[in-house]
């Protein structure tokens, strides 16, 4: 307790000042990702909103597409592994789980990334981490219940994987419906109706 | 026969030239789409390419808008709807054909669309017709189905619709896993299992 009132030391204080600054840095660009998508980010524009200078954010990241890799990382950690001991209630819990985050604003990102991942290897890399992070969840939920003997081991996960964030990613970005829990344990229902 | 081999009249030569040049704008503007997407298109750029005076083509298009909303509409002509009076080789044939679709060079630019689709109400309305053009043969075949009793008439077709064109749309935008026709025919299998 003692030690806690202390002042705090010159290298605490300085690191307490670089993670704030970083901190508004992402903030900025989280802001300008989600306002104008991944071409409205510039480091300029990132630094005006920020109030941190340039040389400063390329400190910490020598590129503005290690930059964006950085913010979008932030935006899409992995999602727990529900283990409720049955399938359709453990898909069902990831299912609303993705559909809950694509209700969120930052979705608004992820098509443009997706553009850009057509034509740009560096930015190809990002969708596809970002893709495994949401796809890691489902994959890790159905390879369990195929070891308790829940599902055959001839299913593919990968099909399934799609049976179920495909109608999901569809609803939020293509057909552009509401995207509820009833949709999505309605997909979930679905795509565990074929066992093989 | 005869009228045939008459010389054409001034006005069938007038628009035979304004038809030639508005193919070839509509050619560069899909090559450039192709290319760099929908941001990489400029009037400019198109006049650049296609060797048609800027003032020609705003003749013909308003707008860079509608210059765009005419290249990709001839770009997403709606498929038509197979009749083999079987709903899971008519959805078969359908899903099919979006992959097939989805693997030619012009889906580089469907996530374009979408992604200025997020912000800009005009190519919203664009991506809207898109994909209603996509999913009306999908629609029209469940119908069919339903009224001759082989899909119950409780089944939601957008249901439907989005398991069947949602892990075909995934596979090629979010996983960027092949696309071919086991997987396609797959995809309906699973889709159709539920019929309620």
């Amino acid at each position: 307790m003692k030690k806690k009132n202390k002042p705090a030391k010159p290298q605490v204080r300085e690191d307490e000042r670089v993670e704030k600054s970083k901190k508004a840095v992402l903030a900025a660009t989280y802001e300008l990702l989600t306002k104008a998508g991944l071409s409205g980010v510039s480091v300029d524009e990132v630094s005006r909103r920020s109030g941190v200078a340039k040389t400063t954010i390329y400190r910490h990241w020598p590129s503005r597409e290690s930059l964006l890799m950085d913010a979008c990382s932030q935006l899409s950690s992995r999602p727990t592994v529900p283990d409720t001991g049955a399938i359709r209630s453990d898909l069902e819990q990831l299912a609303c789980g993705v559909a809950a985050r694509l209700r969120q604003p930052w979705a608004t990102v992820m098509p443009s990334i997706i553009d850009a991942a057509e034509r740009d290897k560096q930015l190809a890399d990002l969708q596809s981490r970002i893709h495994s992070q949401m796809r890691a969840a489902v994959v890790t939920a159905i390879e369990r219940a195929q070891e308790r003997g829940e599902l055959p081991k001839s299913q593919d996960a990968r099909e399934l994987v799609a049976a179920i964030l495909g109608p999901i990613l569809y609803r939020r970005f293509f057909s552009r419906e509401p995207l509820d829990e009833a949709f999505a344990k309605n997909v979930v229902e679905r795509a565990l109706c074929k066992r093989d």
